[in-house]
Formats: C-alpha cells, sequence, structure tokens
C-alpha cells in the first residue's frame, strides 16, 4: 500500500517567467497535480527580502499566479495561494526556531551564496530556511519537488522536524525531496544556463517583437551555412528540443549535420515552435490580467483549502509545547 | 499637551517568583497601571527558548497570572494577556526581519551573555530580539519598563522600527525605554543580587516553613550580639527597608547602630513584616490557583483587546509590504 503523495512547492513572485523556470519547475509542478495533492504556494513573504516595494510585490505576485493558471494549473486539483494568506505559518516558524541550533542555518549554503552575491545579509535572508521548513510542514506535504539548489533546504526541514518530534513527540511529516530533472539544463541565450541574473532568458508571456528579439539574439558560432554542425552543442536546437515533438527534433538535427542549414533558419523555426507552444498560454494569460478578481477568487479559496490544513498542524504543535 | 502613555512588558513565566521579581519589576508594573495604559504578556514564546515541557509551561503561564493578580494587577486597568493567544505576532517580527541587518542582532549581549552561560545556541534565542521588537511595536507602546539589562533590546526595537518606517513609511511608534530604578539593589540571602540563577532567592509565595528557612538562612558577618553594625551594609536590613515603613526602617537602624541588636532578631522582625507585607497577596495566590478558569477568564479578556490592538498594527504593516 502506498501513501498518498502531498506535494508542496514554493513560486517565486520575482519578475518575468521564462523558458528556464517553465522546464526547470512549472511543468513538472503542473504534471504533479495530477501524481497526488499538490500545494503550490506564492513566495510573497520569502520575497520581501529582495523586494521592498509594496506595489511591485501586488503586482509580481498576481501574475505568477496568472502564469501559472495560463499554462495549466487546475484550481479544482491543485491548491494555488499566496503565501501571505496563511500568516499563523511564521508561529510555526518560531517553534522550529526555538528547537534549531544555530549551527544548522549557519552552514547553509543558499544564504552563504546571496551574500557573496552582494544581497545584503538581512536576518530575514538567514531565517529563511526556517520560513521553509514551516511552509513544508505546515501542510504535511512528504514529497517537496525542488531544483538543486534547495535540496538542502528539504535536508534542513527534515532536521529541524526531527529536533521537533524528538523533543515534543510526533508533529510532523517528514518530508522526501524530490529533485526536478530538467532543472539547470535549460541554456540562455548565450549558452549558460537560463537565469534572470545572468540577462539572458527568453520570457515566457513577452510580446512578439520581444520573443523575436531574444530568439534571434541567441549567440551562436561563426560557422557558415553550408557547413555541418553538431546539433548537441547548439542553444538553438538544445531550446527547440524542449517545444518540439520528437520528430521535428530528428529533423532538426539531421539539417544541421546534413549542412546548408543556417542558423537563422533554425532561429526562425525555434521562434515558430515556441509561439505555438505557448501560444494559447499567452493568450490566457493576457487574458486572465484583464480579470484581476479572478484570479483573487482562485488564490482565496486556495488559501481556504491551505489554511486548513496549516492550521491543524499548528494546533497540533502548539499543544505539544504547552501554549494552548 | 502631552501623549498618553502605553506601557507594554513582557512576563518570563520562568519558575517561583521572589523578592527580586517583585521589586525590581512586579511593583513597578503594578504602579504603572495607574499611570497610563499597561499591556503586559507573559511571555510563553520567549519562555519555549529554555522550557521544552508542555505542562511545565503551562503550569507556569498560569502561576505567573495568579501571582500578578495576588499582587494587585487590575485587568479593568491593565491587559494581561498570554503572548501566545496574538500568533499574528510571529508575522510581524518576520516583517521586521526583512529589513534587519545581521549586524545589529550579532552585537545583542544577552545573546552572547546566554550562549556564554552555557545555554545552547538555538536560532530563536538568536532571533528573540525580533519577536520582543514585534511584542512592543505591536501594541505601539511608546513607554517600556525594562530592568538595565533589557536596555539594548528596546534600542534595537526603536532601530528595526526605524529601518521598517524608512523603507515603507511611518507605519511603526518608536518606543522609549524607562529603566526600573529598583533593579538590580534587592540583594538575595547570599549578599548578592537576588536572582534564581544564584540559588539565593526569597519567594513569594513560599508556604511558611520555606519562608521562615530562606529569611534564616541570609548570611551575616560574625559580629556579636552586643557590637554596633552598620545596617547600610546588612542584607537583613537592606532586604527590611523594601517593606518596612520609614519609621519602622528607622527603627531597625538605630537597633544595629545601637549594639545589642542581633542578626536574629533582625530576621525575626524581616519575617514578621514579610508576613505582613505579602500575606494578602499569598492568600488571594492560592486562592486564585484553585479558581483556574477563573484565571483563564482574565487572559481571554487580555488577549482580546491586546489582539484587536496588534491586529490593526500588523494589518497596516502588511499593507506597506505588498502582502495584502
Amino acid at each position: 500500500m502506498t501513501q498518498p503523495k502531498r506535494f508542496l512547492s514554493g513560486i517565486q513572485p520575482s519578475g518575468k517567467l521564462h523558458l528556464g523556470n517553465y522546464f526547470g519547475a512549472i511543468a513538472q509542478h503542473l504534471a504533479l497535480q495530477h501524481e497526488g495533492e499538490a500545494f503550490y504556494f506564492i513566495a510573497n513573504y520569502h520575497a520581501l527580502t529582495t523586494i521592498n516595494n509594496a506595489a511591485q510585490l501586488r503586482a509580481l505576485t498576481r501574475e505568477v499566479a496568472a502564469a501559472y493558471l495560463a499554462l495549466g494549473l487546475d484550481p479544482q486539483r491543485a491548491v494555488l495561494f499566496r503565501q501571505s494568506d496563511v500568516p499563523e505559518l511564521h508561529e510555526l516558524a518560531w517553534l522550529l526556531a526555538t528547537v534549531t541550533g544555530m549551527g544548522l542555518l549557519e552552514r547553509a549554503h543558499a544564504y552563504k551564496d546571496k551574500v557573496a552575491r552582494g544581497i545584503a545579509p538581512k536576518v530575514g535572508l538567514f531565517y529563511y530556511p526556517v520560513l521553509m521548513a514551516a511552509d513544508i510542514l505546515a501542510y504535511r506535504s512528504n514529497v517537496v519537488p525542488v531544483g538543486a539548489d534547495q535540496v538542502q533546504h528539504v535536508e534542513m526541514t527534515r532536521d529541524m522536524a526531527g529536533y521537533f518530534n524528538h523533543t515534543y513527540g510526533e508533529v510532523f511529516v517528514l518530508p522526501e525531496v524530490r529533485v526536478s530533472e530538467v532543472a539547470g539544463l535549460v541554456p540562455g541565450t548565450d549558452g549558460q544556463k537560463m537565469s534572470k541574473s545572468y540577462g539572458n532568458v527568453i520570457e515566457l508571456f513577452a510580446d512578439d517583437a520581444a520573443l523575436k528579439k531574444s530568439v534571434m539574439g541567441i549567440v551562436t558560432d561563426s560557422a557558415p551555412v553550408e557547413a555541418p554542425k553538431d546539433p548537441e552543442r547548439n542553444t538553438i536546437f538544445q531550446l527547440y528540443a524542449l517545444v518540439a515533438t520528437p520528430e521535428e527534433k530528428a529533423a532538426m538535427a539531421d539539417a544541421f549535420r546534413a549542412g546548408g542549414y543556417g542558423y537563422g533558419e533554425a532561429k526562425k523555426a525555434l521562434l515558430a515552435k515556441l509561439k505555438t507552444f505557448f501560444g494559447p498560454a499567452r493568450e490566457r494569460f493576457a487574458a486572465l490580467l484583464a480579470r484581476p478578481d479572478d484570479i483573487e477568487d482562485v488564490l482565496r479559496e486556495g488559501a481556504r483549502r491551505a489554511r486548513a490544513e496549516a492550521l491543524a498542524t499548528i494546533e497540533a504543535a502548539r499543544a505539544a509545547c504547552g501554549l494552548a
């Protein structure tokens, strides 16, 4: 007998979504809604460690919700909600903090990396893994799909849950990590990993002109049209492979290998394919953003379902500590 | 025109209350309820950094509430509540954490002192000043009566409130500190500052036998009965001075200086005086503990009043950040 799976993942409301976000995380999130109970929250509390503008945070939160809905999240299946609609979360974070040694947080790679990249070492940034642990544990999720860079945070969550259970009795479910396989394999227009911080992204919901500009700007070598080319060492092909059928993929690979197929032509094929692949989602996205009340309704209903789960967990944790 | 004063202070539910607690903090708290609006919370969230036993924490929380009521707290005037009855507090702490640099917390004396004394360096202990700042700011208190060891925490609260206001606009009232004058002047039975950690306390609500044992155990020099003695360098006299009338105090000082007045006799006078001074409170304390539902009613009503204040502040802070 297998345990029913409950997935939990956080979505950063941190700007325009791009192909790297989609194939690195969103596609997996959308697939998992058919595999078990999926709880996805828009991490606007976490975002406060980098965004200090209320209007911007509200807009980004709304946009990322619209994006998930446009790309295929089914709010009847998955629970999509705003992190800040379950403020009780922070109480749980405190309870974990009281049983967690400083050493655990001091070993967090993500904090050290962020500070090394010049992000101000704020208390919120340091405390972030505790809040993330509360997110995971509040919803009693048993599988946490994350990118490779987040594996340590899930391990830390297991540690914190273990400390608490050891001190006060079994309250928390220890989650398993599930690493996204595609994450990191999406190249940006310069051939490095696609990332907003590298300025090499192709946005999902850019208008036609911007999309064309991004695709046409993909960096290639200077091989002439007539030369045979290795598709495996070619950003255009790698991106095309993500959105094309196996037959289309094989056809482009053959064309590159045969020679006489130039990068310009391949870029046009990629552009057309991106428009086909994301076209319906782009239309839904625009339509949703024009109906912010509908987005709000989805988030509120998601919050209602999420909050009920969280409150039950937190009540158990409070009782175990002697707070209630 | 003077601004109405609102006082906020936290009460640690950390064991049997003693004369040092009373004259160092409680007496001031009781006086202040007549000088402005007083909000006093039983800091059971903070206590989790040292108490990991649910039954013990519940009992200590109830006892400290009973003690305050027995000693004269008027729940019609002062708002007495359990910290954990306003769990929204932790959300406010997170908002402060996102604007507070690590350096501020790293400079906290209390954290370093506690770790130096062997208390495990838990994340909760490190984050404690942020939670304390949230406590102070949530109730928009403008005067915080504290012992000298807590002054830095109030200064840190002002800093955090300032960072937030600077980033998001004027949301928080910056509190003033008011240092208790008596704190630190209450000697224990060994002549050092009275403190549970020194094992030199005289408990407020001990039974007669235990009270007698504590008083008779006060350490004195070996001057014979007939020798004149300096009252100012004398623990018995210093404690007597706290509970006696000016006339009684002068009479004991004269007796010591004259000679022929022994320590044993002085201890008996102190013991009698302590019984008179705290007798009615001791009776009320015992009666209250026999009616835990009444204590609970007071705490719930306090929480209702406190929570309304906190929610208004937190809502303003959320809106300023773009969370709502």
